[in-house]
């Protein structure tokens, strides 16, 4: 490790509900002082539903930072400290009413390594029930099913933007064909 | 598209280098008004550059919100305005030294989409011709390659988590194994 950023300054410039903000400098290797502008967030985790037919669950919903609908996975923030393995779970629950029998770690990502630390924790939900759809108060998202490959072409094809979704699925894919 | 935010007051917190963040309010569809912190950042271009023999360019930096070492495809920050496809031949050129036969769009990703309205647009270079390396005056990078299909296993497990390289090499390798 000869490329490391030693930080000499830490200033909080914003303490949100969602997002902190800080503006920190930091001493390269040459010696020279450079501002580095950082997000933190509590991190999330999202969940693949498969059913017993091969049809994965997607939700729709209202994204601000886009204005417009967009396709995800099921999804959910952490709470600073909570279990991911939990949270996804529960998540799971939440948006689409179901519990699981087979529950895989599908590895993290860092969405945005450049200026934010959060990681978000993807899970392979196989084996599903249904039970009833329990939203939090200001969520509003609409639940659908297409058949696993169909959500693979919208991943290729641009329909699907949300890199967590993108990188799950694909992930998922290649894991499955793997075992076949 | 029935689950419009629409937005009744937005206030500029904070004006960085890198990203804007804003604190916003929205109405819901039942009428309640609710709080959004809001990201802004020009967006980037990233490449995944593979040689005639089959080899992928990765390059190694220190992500200081993660405050180690991460390995990535060539990647930049978009100006605001650039054109992505000439900011992608450049990042390829400045951080690789290569230029390219063929540059074909992989499609886009937003990676964070609850609180930040980035998007990285993805290409796939191939047919390279080696100059020299060029940075930033403030980019330190390791460059190295490796074999394409080892790279695809170092997203599947777990030594490559940043969400642009996890998603430009899974395309790329679904995109390949669908051309064969």
């Amino acid at each position: 490790m000869h490329l490391r950023e030693e930080t000499v300054r830490s200033e909080l410039i914003f303490d949100g509900k969602v997002v902190k903000l800080y503006k920190d400098e930091a001493r390269l290797e040459d010696g020279s002082i450079v501002n580095r502008e950082l997000i933190k967030h509590p991190g999330g985790v999202c969940v693949v539903p498969i059913d017993n037919e091969g049809n994965v669950y997607l939700v729709k919903q209202f994204r601000y930072p886009f204005q417009t609908e967009l396709v995800e996975i099921p999804a959910g923030k952490l709470e600073y400290g909570e279990d991911h393995r939990q949270c996804g779970l529960r998540e799971l629950k939440e948006e689409t009413g179901a519990e699981c029998d087979e529950f895989v770690y599908l590895g993290k990502l860092y969405p945005t390594v450049a200026y934010d630390s959060e990681i978000i924790h993807m899970y392979l939900a196989r084996g599903l029930h249904f039970g009833e759809q329990k939203l939090d108060d200001d969520e509003f998202l609409d639940v659908f099913r297409v058949p696993f490959e169909r959500a693979v072409e919208m991943t290729m094809n641009g329909e699907i933007l949300d890199s967590k979704t993108q990188i799950a699925l694909l992930k998922t894919k290649i894991l499955l064909e793997s075992k076949q």
